[in-house]
């Protein structure tokens, strides 16, 4: 798409384009990939919301969740009788997180494109069995998002922790793209006269709205303003 | 979850529900369910980034892509040699539109929850294969975020046409997920001292960036701020 032609030679194998595997090399726009554990990384804390897809009696869903990452898995949880969560333990997924940056507008309605973040992650979904590092992992969940949150809460009980089910999936056949800044026209297309840019698109947080059921008394622990996304 | 036993209590059948099929159904938190088109519209209007999962070589993917909704279809394009546009052409995809809008404190860390928008969609992918229809569909998507942007444009070229590939899927089997306001704990949780509330989450729109390779005197139209996205 952009006037850099050498750039779009596709690498020959996984090896050389520094993918972890074939199926996860970037074939389209590969000049956006990234496979470094650092990218990685950075899309996946911005963004909990994650897509799981599966295959289910042979046909596909795709199961919008919320994800947290401990080293070098991520996690998710689910009612243990959700389909989806049934569905998933021990099989094949593919999960992507997305963010989206901006809108950017070309000179061509082909070069128009989007800043955005992404990763994609293939592997067999693992349920954690173990119950302490059950427990463990939702309260990673929950400090991760408000830190000490966990402990200021009514403790949970052990039927709760029954009724979920916490899957992990290790984040070793991954990919990252990630697009910035303005338009690739054509390069005779920047003697046309229409107006490019990039129009900006990002996540806020507003300030807390407290519940009106809240006990007489009870403060918001400043560490809710810690709440990011995006 | 709540403490309104009654309101969990799974319909007995899709009809019932108002599902418009059976695996169209939401069982979990079936309470958030929506059916109209009223509701899933405005989802899909709401966010052109969607998730598109197919089933490749018998293992499940999903692509994050944009899509645009004309009537009671959604569309979405891609290059015509790409591994999504190739493997869904005909065939069963499940596609998912999410957007996250709080994070939601509640009493007890089993009852966290988010406040969220979601649509979920199945059926077979069809190939816009008519030449006028796709373009008018390009036409659309660019006028959808940017209103009469399709002819401030460079002129699309035959060979760019050529190039794309334009997929449509019927909004027949489809289902909305939406969860608003504050948490519901367990009726005696409302005793216990921890704060409650919601923290809200919104996109927002930040001012337009010129491409500094814009021509002297090339003015932005002022349509670019219609865009908006959320
Ligand atoms: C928010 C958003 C919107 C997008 N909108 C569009 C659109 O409208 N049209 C369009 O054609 N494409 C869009 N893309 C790009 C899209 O996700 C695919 O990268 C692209 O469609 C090529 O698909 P493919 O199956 O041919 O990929 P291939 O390049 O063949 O995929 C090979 C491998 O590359 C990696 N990979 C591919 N895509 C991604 C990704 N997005 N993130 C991380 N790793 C990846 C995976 O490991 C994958 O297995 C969008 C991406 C994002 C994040
Ligand atoms: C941003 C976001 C984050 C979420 N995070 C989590 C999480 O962390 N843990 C968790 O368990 N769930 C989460 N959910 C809800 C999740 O999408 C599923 O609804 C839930 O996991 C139940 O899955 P299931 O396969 O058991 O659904 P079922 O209720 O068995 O699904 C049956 C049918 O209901 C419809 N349906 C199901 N989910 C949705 C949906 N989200 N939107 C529209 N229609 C739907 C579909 O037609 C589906 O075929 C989240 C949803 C959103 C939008
Ligand atoms: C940051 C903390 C948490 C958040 C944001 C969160 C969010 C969610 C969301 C969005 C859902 C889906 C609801 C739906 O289907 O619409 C869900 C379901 C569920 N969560 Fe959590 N959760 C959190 C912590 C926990 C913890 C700590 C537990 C267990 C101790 C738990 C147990 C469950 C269970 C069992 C379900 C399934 C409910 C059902 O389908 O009936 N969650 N959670
Ligand atoms: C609002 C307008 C548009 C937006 C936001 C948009 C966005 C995108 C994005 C995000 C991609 C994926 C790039 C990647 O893989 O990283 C893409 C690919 C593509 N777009 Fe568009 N697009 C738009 C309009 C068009 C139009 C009008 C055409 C054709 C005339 C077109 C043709 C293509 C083609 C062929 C690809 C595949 C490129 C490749 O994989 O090599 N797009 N577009």
């Amino acid at each position: 798409m952009s006037d850099v032609p050498e750039s779009d030679a596709p690498e020959s194998d996984a090896r050389e384009s520094g993918a972890p595997s074939e199926r996860t090399r970037v074939k389209r726009y590969h000049r956006l990939a990234h496979y470094d554990s650092a990218t990685i990384h950075a899309v996946l804390d911005a963004m909990p919301v994650c897509n799981v897809a599966y295959v289910h009696e042979g046909r596909p869903i795709v199961t919008p969740t919320l994800q947290w990452r401990d080293g070098d898995r991520i996690y998710w949880h689910g009612s243990a009788a959700s389909r989806m969560i049934r569905a998933v333990a021990g099989q094949e997924v593919c999960v992507t997180v997305s963010l989206i940056d901006g809108l950017v507008l070309a000179r061509s309605a082909y070069n128009y494109n989007i800043n955005h973040r992404s990763v994609m992650i293939f592997g067999k979904a693992e349920v954690v069995t173990d119950p302490d590092q059950k427990k463990a992992q939702l309260q990673r969940f929950v400090d991760g998002l408000i830190p000490g949150q966990w402990d200021r809460l009514r403790p949970v009980k052990a039927q709760e922790l029954k009724a979920t089910t916490v899957l992990s999936l290790p984040i070793t056949e991954a990919s990252a793209k990630v697009r910035t800044g303005q338009p690739e026209d054509e390069a005779e297309d920047y003697a046309f006269p229409a107006w490019a840019g990039v129009v900006p698109v990002r996540l806020v947080v507003d300030p807390p709205v407290a519940d009106p059921r809240n006990l007489p008394g009870v403060e918001m622990p400043p560490e809710v303003r810690a709440f990011k996304i995006g």
